[in-house]
């Protein structure tokens, strides 16, 4: 049955830019099959009345660690490397798929109840991410962030080939493309030429897209230049084919001009995480560079253990006023520029017809409530989206045509078995209380 | 009657930085008179169980200009000239102060609803403001930003002076003390040596504090030196006595280290924008070098015009990671000198004893609702309230021992006759429209 969505402003994310008062979007299986200024007459469907909200694609949150909401807040105040090695890694040796499953639901439902519809998440124990993901109902491009300590190489005994193959083979595509599995490389940094060819090759041979770290922090692209004869880590990996697939590059902080037209040129696109850089100290990302290169930017939340949430409304604002401050450019970035990094440009790195309301586009859809405090008035929908919005402010979230989050309600978590479960199993296995 | 607030995490925001779990507070008439770690026997008054939330001072906003609220996205993505002229001025010609009392009102109630108690407010129109702080409860040092286009400087002519004597006659003391009169001088691009005068020596004669804009801008600056052979604004205005007494200067985005020896040495107080002045492309405010030359740094969310919320918990998110990032060390700040700046040491710029749990404080203080999903796990009650919290997350503010907003509920704001002023009167008046 067809469902309507009506009485909404809608920003549709088209080229245009256009933003339709008073209008209505039906809805048929997973798809988008109409839209318009005026609600038309004789539909039997179902109605849900929008009641003046704005509606929105689903957010899309191309670069998450989902499971790691269990380190909210876990080891910060310390530098970089203390924090890794100190606290992320010690805890991360001690997960089971159990508390991932419990860490990586809890890390949805956030996501969820402030507009995410849509995300790209690298992460170990990949199958139990995967679980929670298809009973969440969003869509979800899955990795497990390939490594490669050790030489030489041999992909019967790597455990992230083991792991990639079983992925692609029992996952990718499930539920009508809702799920897909990318390859990935975790990144230059924690692998070899070994490991990138292969992985490269696996994504070409299986249609895969690839989910690699890229130049995040100075250290990071400083030491590769050093390994690799002066080379970056999007020179390296560009050579051994990693970027011959559809891409995402999770950071770019550090990336050169070079970089940018190499990435332009492969069509990889960059995402952009502007919390975790900033809190991090990676530094800022040349976003109006990548822009005017031709890269497609678009953005993640990076994991909650350096974000420390997924309001992703408060990244899209951030996104959207960082590049105006340390470019001392009030016109660096615009407001569409950021929500489109947010949906249709997020899409587009995800190979995904998402973020965009248009016929044939995914039924991704989030409504806001146009009464709330913070967006009155409405001088401009686009402004008060990117600017004043907040992830409480969603009163609705639609996931491929289905209703999932409404009025505080999650309609596919069960929220109070999932905080039962981080707290009675999760965290007492991770840190011990 | 006292009431005592138990059953909660304490965040005192003492020097050492001590949570108290399992705490309770008791206020008395407007001020704490005692807290602890286990809830008292006997206590006879009225109870609060705060059922495991999180107790935090309330957050003092430390600039801002409330009935701008009005404004929000109005104009967004022009650059700042034409911002100004073509928009932001030709509305504020039109203002009276029935518009002026409904956006102030819409303004403070956002504010209440994500946790502040304590403004410090420039805007023209001062008195309407004033009208609306008295009703909603909590604290404000207002101040009418006097300006001085013409010269000679006649102070029987002047309309800010008359503005001043008028509203450090009617309010200044009011309640307690709740409402102070601040002198003010808008900026030193905007006035002459005649204003400054006049101001200080009124302040030092009236006991009044100092509010004024301050090198927000590198235009605004490198004018300043050129007007005034190479001195700063901060240098010219307190050659002119303006910092002699208790003194807060907002954005402080291009002082120079001579400027931060001075300030420092004035004991005025920075306050940081980090919002407006990302957005408005002004820069990023050297915070870490003011605290390190010892000025007392807090916090503001400036105007919505230029901000374009007031969920100053978004604010303070960004104070806790922009120096991160821009100075590349993930130590440049921590969550608890984010937290400081949002809360003691605003009271301290203000001259207030708010923004710390400690007896004799006023009562001040705003609880979290540490079951929202955004703070769980909550392995530091500091991390989570600096990186994690929403505004959305305030289940309760009490301004100076009264409880003025409760679960969505605001008790002393009729917020749907406010929203009906705004877009019945204050709307139309403005935009037409």
């Amino acid at each position: 049955m067809s469902t309507m969505i009506y009485n909404v402003t809608a920003v549709l994310m088209d080229p245009a830019h256009t933003v339709l008062p008073n209008a209505y979007v039906v809805v048929d299986g997973h798809q988008i099959v109409d839209f318009g200024a005026q609600r038309p007459q004789g539909f039997t469907g179902k109605c849900i009345d929008g009641k003046g909200g704005i509606l929105l694609p689903g957010l899309v949150n191309a670069h998450t660690h989902v499971p790691m909401t269990a380190m909210r807040g876990y080891g910060d105040g310390n530098n970089l490397q203390d924090w890794l090695h100190n606290f992320i890694f010690p805890v991360e040796a001690k997960w089971d798929d159990r508390a991932v499953r419990a860490c990586a639901a809890l890390g949805l439902a956030e996501m969820i109840a402030s507009g995410v519809t849509c995300i790209a998440d690298m992460y170990m124990h990949t199958d139990a991410v995967l679980r929670e993901v298809e009973s969440a109902g969003i869509s979800a491009n899955v990795s497990c962030g390939g490594v490669q300590f050790e030489e030489p190489f041999d992909p019967d005994k790597n455990h992230d080939c083991a792991v990639q193959r079983a992925l692609t083979e029992q996952w990718h595509g499930r539920d009508d493309g809702r799920i897909r599995v990318d390859a990935s490389i975790h990144g230059e940094y924690t692998s070899h030429a070994g490991l990138w060819d292969w992985m490269a090759q696996y994504a070409a041979d299986h249609g895969l897209g690839m989910h690699v770290h890229l130049s995040e922090t100075q250290t990071e692209h400083e030491a590769c230049k050093s390994r690799h004869g002066g080379k970056t880590p999007a020179a390296v990996l560009a050579e051994h084919g990693v970027f011959d697939v559809r891409a995402i590059a999770a950071h770019c902080v550090w990336t050169t001009p070079e970089d940018w037209a190499l990435l332009a040129e492969k069509g990889v696109s960059a995402i952009h995480n502007p919390v975790s850089n900033l809190k991090l100290g990676s530094g800022v990302a040349p976003v109006v560079d990548l822009k005017k290169a031709g890269v497609n930017v678009a953005l993640g939340t990076d994991g909650v253990s350096s974000n420390n949430c997924t309001d992703f409304f408060g990244d899209l604002k951030l996104a959207a006023i960082l590049q105006n401050g340390v470019r001392c450019d009030p016109l660096a970035l615009t407001a569409w520029d950021a929500l489109e990094m947010a949906t249709v440009n997020g899409g587009k790195a995800l190979g995904r017809k998402t973020g965009r309301i248009e016929k044939g586009y995914e039924a991704d859809l989030i409504l806001l409530d146009s009464e709330a405090l913070n967006l009155i008035p409405c001088h401009d929908a686009a402004n008060n989206l990117a600017y004043a919005a907040h992830g409480s402010n969603v009163v609705m979230n639609m996931a491929r045509g289905k209703v999932i989050y409404k009025n505080g309600e999650f309609l596919t978590i069960d929220i109070d078995r999932v905080k039962k479960e981080v707290a009675g199993y999760a965290l007492p296995l991770l840190f011990g209380r």
